[in-house]
């Protein structure tokens, strides 16, 4: 296709923008140094013809998707290692480029094996298996959810024996609801995995521990006595990975396959416990860190090809028998994807904060100060629940606003869909996540209560407040903090006094949680939305930016706050602390937002800086040429490349002819 | 599979429910006569091993599903045939049953093509042609939708020119944008199509018309001079639909193709115009109707699967050491699942309702009254967006609340989704279709401002109301409609003073349109609401049914109207007209309807008799084996037809040795 022009609509955006793209792109990647590396290794890849030659995804069968992702990681480890990629930054960047939107099948090795291993294994351990896993002879995953628990973890029923007559374990999956169900690469590419199952010994049951177990032989890859595995079958996504099961029939495996780091079981069989098992949470902190980092990009890729999309798209009438708008000119479509595209900066300054929180905190943990762990925990449960649905839900909207063409893969918009809403169940499901932020608050709140006080981000907990909005026709930040503290701090309020009366009426605890679960839910989403508020005002007030791209940050912190509000009306109105006079000055405001963030729209979501090649989207191309873009996607089709289908000879020609011998 | 006994969890909801579930199948499927029927057809697809013994379309490739589709037309068009099966109803009842969650790629013929004909055809041109089309030796398509235009119907770009001299039309594919793209079927199995296209005759462009035009050889299916198509590619639903493009250069048509029954054009050229253009009207409300159907049904499904499997599913505890809960026992479930089950029970009585309407006025249109012609493609708009919209984003609710196992295409949510979804994009784009509503609101507002008094649901508009509710603890029908009433009536009203005050200002009427066209959606919307809302009340007044089971309908109604005040409880709380005091009773009913409906839950869903083999889900069976279903699907799997795969030889094994030669 025509290389090079760019549509005139999207050149005349981008000319009209009010501030300077490069100077937040700058911001948002942490630096010019950091975007220029950013940018350097994905050229790596875009550069890279072996890539570019590989037969489009959506064309592929699951069998070529997952062999392609085999190949494209064998190809990715060489480049790897010949460009010298170290960093973790630098490696992640890598990947998500060279998998955009896909699961690496073996990419489970190291991102949960490895630092399994890492975690709970000895040092002798460590030195037996992991330089194995390194160099991948031995690909691992993680064999943890069965088909009858996933987050329940008290409740897998997979069990570890200890014989000390052998000295070893016996794995079994004593029923078909023990099965190991969904680990990632364990249908077919791994030929080992940590399994968490139930230990016992000396007739005693001591809970889930973790052990190395060898799946397939290291010769030729069958599987080893015992061991029967398979993948769990097509998927709404994840086409590229072997999510797998797993039964075991009386595995043995010697006494050293348990990961002794912490607990241990000696010769004779004695159990004996672990001195902090606190210390395991950091890991799952990380990985729901990278979730809310990977909510955040993918809502920002669905409003980049959503908005560029829409700033090409001309349809319909504004001006009676005026040329076709751009369809970014209607109201209507501002009102969905303008919103959205604050939620995604937002969430970029989320997780950004996250981030460096996991990191200082990580260090008090390692100088053994445990005290925060808790919050930390729980901003991550929560962001984690909060982001993901918020994320998911807003790409189908990206979609559904790009009308037809949405719907075809070309749009690269499912692809980011399925990639994207398993977030909110893997890793800690997301109404489970917002209980355990709930619990977290009503602890702080009990806290509150009894005199103590409470750590830097939930101090507002039980605080005095005033009981009506000060806000005005301009909707300061600081009446925006204000209106989602109150809001929160009632919620909370609200939800402990509702199981407090619930108690009173004779429930014992358990029952009066979950008759207030539903308050409860309310009460951490709160929370987190507010944390999302305030952290984006926050962010960009300390923010070393020119004035111009300042303004417009602004104009975006403040769309994200209001529209918050207006989706979420009836929570800031029950008890009158905003009234119908402020809903006015809300709504007022969200319109001139929109009109002022209307100029800027391109520039803000190019100001993401997502190369095409990781858009994969006919529809969110940099250079706006979406139809020519749409056609030849068509034309790659493999049934295109025969005139007449061979389904003709064998079912049309007779059904035409009434003939069909069916 | 063990088959024939009933999972033990499921059996005691059964046992427990209040209600006889016969007599409610008989109430949702028009009587007992129309239910017997309804169950032999399905059962006749049930029976017939034909279908039994195909692949499952999850482990299809993309051409296997779409030979597979064309393959079960094939045997469903003999069968239906063998049965006489003639009832339009009847029809469709087979057709979904072999066809679940699928677009038959010869649909479009029966369903557009042939209508189209019928209506816009001459007797002459229907005696050519319908023939031909109902044997399906003409195997049509309706070919609208362009690359560059789907809403905006007069931006086609396709052309017809009109060549007096050889008495034919000449069409043309101006441009690539004026590309035709989506049309179902076109891909590779249709022959004909009607196209769209603007009519030139004598220099003159009279605006879009309707054109018989051969696409294929009759002989060998190969294409004709002039005439380029193929699919559009892979989508993210819709894999047994070849939905194509078309490029036509300079196809010459006999004058005869030009569907004649109103407009016309004569030997010579001459335009005649048609007299009343507005009759076509009607099949556009009849597919909208369609279309509601099969919201208030794909919700239905989903409630179906997941409120099953809920039932089914035991996880975490609520006693501390307790058995651990079916996780329908958890508020948070019911929070989500509960309000999704009685919007599918109201979109049931909306789609119903939509559909007598239809019939009524339908017969008056045909006696050549049009005054009520307005009203009901408002409602067929304005449903449409409003229940396709509720229903799709309430199947990924369902899905995601079945946890892991629902991200499986073994749950079969991701196939419901995927066929549902469109529907908030085609046959009018649900955004397009709002701001239709609001157009016709916007006239019965000054309509009743000018005196005039309006037709029987729109009646409200403009009425002096109370301005506060009396809503009391009980939340009585009435006041649930006065609320639901005054929040529609308040929001046209803003809507229109919005209008008002903008061309007050200084803006032109479309320029105040746009400017206002987010509070006309939220008063369109609000409109859809309201009469979902009456109506499901109105329904089971009258309706013929048990007391027990009306009381059951009851809870569910006061559920619905419940729940929708508090999603959207500040538009109820702006002007004060609910009060703190009002959500109050509103959260604690709630809570109290998801305690009485509980027990009812299962047997709800169980009434709506969904067969198995239609829901094709492992989560949903009656029977409740999912465990072992899930099993199953993952042993049928492709991939694991060898315990080795054979990328192990090519990837692996080199990768595993370091020597990989990539
Ligand atoms: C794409 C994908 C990849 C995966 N990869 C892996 C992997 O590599 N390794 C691995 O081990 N697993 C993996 N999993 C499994 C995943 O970790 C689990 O699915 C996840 O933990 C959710 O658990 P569940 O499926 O048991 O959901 P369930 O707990 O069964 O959830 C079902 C419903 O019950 C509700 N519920 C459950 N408990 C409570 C409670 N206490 N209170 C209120 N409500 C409750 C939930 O809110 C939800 O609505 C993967 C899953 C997916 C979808
Ligand atoms: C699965 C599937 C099957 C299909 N089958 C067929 C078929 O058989 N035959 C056929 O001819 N076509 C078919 N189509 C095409 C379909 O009819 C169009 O996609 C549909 O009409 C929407 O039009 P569009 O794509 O132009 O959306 P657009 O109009 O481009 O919509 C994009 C955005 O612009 C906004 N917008 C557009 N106009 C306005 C306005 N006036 N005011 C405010 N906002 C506006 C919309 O709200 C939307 O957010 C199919 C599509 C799909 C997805």
């Amino acid at each position: 296709m025509s290389q090079g022009s760019i549509n005139s609509d999207l050149a005349k955006e981008r000319q009209k923008a009010t501030f300077n793209v490069e100077n937040l792109s700058v911001l948002l990647h942490g630096g010019p140094a950091k975007l220029k590396r950013k940018r350097y290794i994905e050229n790596l890849v875009c550069e890279d013809l072996f890539y570019r030659q590989l037969k489009p995804w959506s064309y592929c069968s699951i069998e070529e998707q997952y062999e392609n992702a085999l190949i494209k990681h064998i190809h990715a480890k060489k480049q790897i290692e010949k460009h010298g990629i170290k960093d973790r930054n630098d490696l992640m960047t890598y990947r998500v480029s060279a998998f955009p939107h896909e699961a690496d099948p073996i990419g489970i090795n190291t991102s949960m094996f490895i630092p399994a291993l890492e975690q709970q294994g000895t040092e002798e351990q460590k030195a037996n298996w992991l330089p194995l896993a390194h160099q991948e002879t031995i690909i691992g995953t993680y064999a943890q959810t069965e088909i009858g628990h996933g987050t329940f973890l008290r409740g897998l029923e997979t069990t570890a024996t200890y014989d000390p007559k052998t000295k070893e374990f016996v794995l079994n999956t004593p029923s078909l609801s023990a099965t190991k169900f969904w680990p990632a690469g364990l249908g077919k590419t791994a030929n080992h995995c940590v399994v968490v199952a139930q230990l016992y010994t000396q007739g005693k049951c001591h809970g889930i521990h973790i052990f190395m177990l060898q799946l397939r032989s290291l010769e030729d890859h069958s599987l080893l006595p015992g061991i029967e595995t398979g993948v769990i079958g097509n998927k709404f996504g994840f086409g590229t990975n072997d999510n797998g099961y797993l039964k075991l029939n009386s595995v043995r495996i010697p006494r050293d396959n348990m990961l002794m780091r912490y607990s241990k079981v000696l010769e004779d069989g004695t159990y004996i416990r672990p001195e902090n098992p606190k210390v395991t949470y950091g890991v799952m902190v990380l990985v729901r860190s990278f979730i809310v980092r990977n909510a955040a990009v993918f809502l920002a890729e669905a409003c980049t090809i959503a908005i560029r999309y829409s700033a090409v798209r001309r349809q319909s009438e504004l001006t009676p028998g005026g040329i076709e708008p751009q369809i970014l000119d209607y109201q209507t479509q501002q009102y969905r994807l303008l919103p959205l595209l604050s939620t995604a900066y937002a969430f970029h300054f989320a997780s950004t904060n996250m981030t460096e929180t996991y990191e200082r905190i990580s260090q008090q943990i390692e100088g053994g100060r445990l005290d925060q762990l808790p919050q930390l925990h729980a901003l991550a449960a929560g962001l984690k629940a909060f982001t993901t649905y918020a994320s998911s839900a807003g790409i189908e909207i990206c979609r559904i606003c790009c009308g037809g063409h949405g719907y075809s893969h070309a749009s690269g918009l499912p692809k980011i869909y399925v990639c994207a809403v398993p977030g909110c169940t893997y890793e800690g499901e997301n109404t489970v996540m917002m209980l355990q932020v709930a619990r977290y608050l009503m602890k702080c709140y009990r806290d509150k209560q009894q005199g103590r006080s409470l750590p830097g981000f939930v101090s507002y907990i039980g605080e005095s407040m005033e009981k009506k909005s000060f806000m005005g026709a301009d909707v300061s930040f600081t009446c925006l903090i204000k209106a989602y503290k109150h809001r929160a701090a009632r919620l909370i309020e609200e939800a402990a006094k509702q199981m407090q009366s619930c108690i009173q009426a004779g429930s014992p605890a358990h029952v009066a949680w979950n008759k207030s679960s539903v308050q409860l839910f309310l009460a951490a989403n709160a929370h987190c939305h507010l944390f999302c508020v305030e952290n984006f005002i926050d962010s960009i007030r300390d923010c070393k930016v020119d004035s111009n791209t300042l303004k417009v940050l602004n104009e975006v912190c403040q769309l994200y706050g209001v529209h918050g509000i207006i989706e979420n009306l009836g929570e800031f109105m029950q008890d009158n602390f905003l009234t119908g006079q402020h809903v006015d000055y809300l709504q007022k405001k969200m319109l001139t937002l929109f009109e002022l963030m209307r100029p800027n729209a391109v520039a803000l979501v190019d100001a993401f800086d997502f190369p095409d090649h990781k858009l994969e989207s006919c529809l969110g191309r940099y250079d706006g040429q979406v139809y020519q873009a749409l056609y030849d996607y068509a034309k790659m089709a493999p049934m295109n490349q025969t005139e007449v289908h061979s389904t003709y000879y064998k079912h049309l020609r007779p059904l035409m002819s009434g003939n069909s011998k069916l």
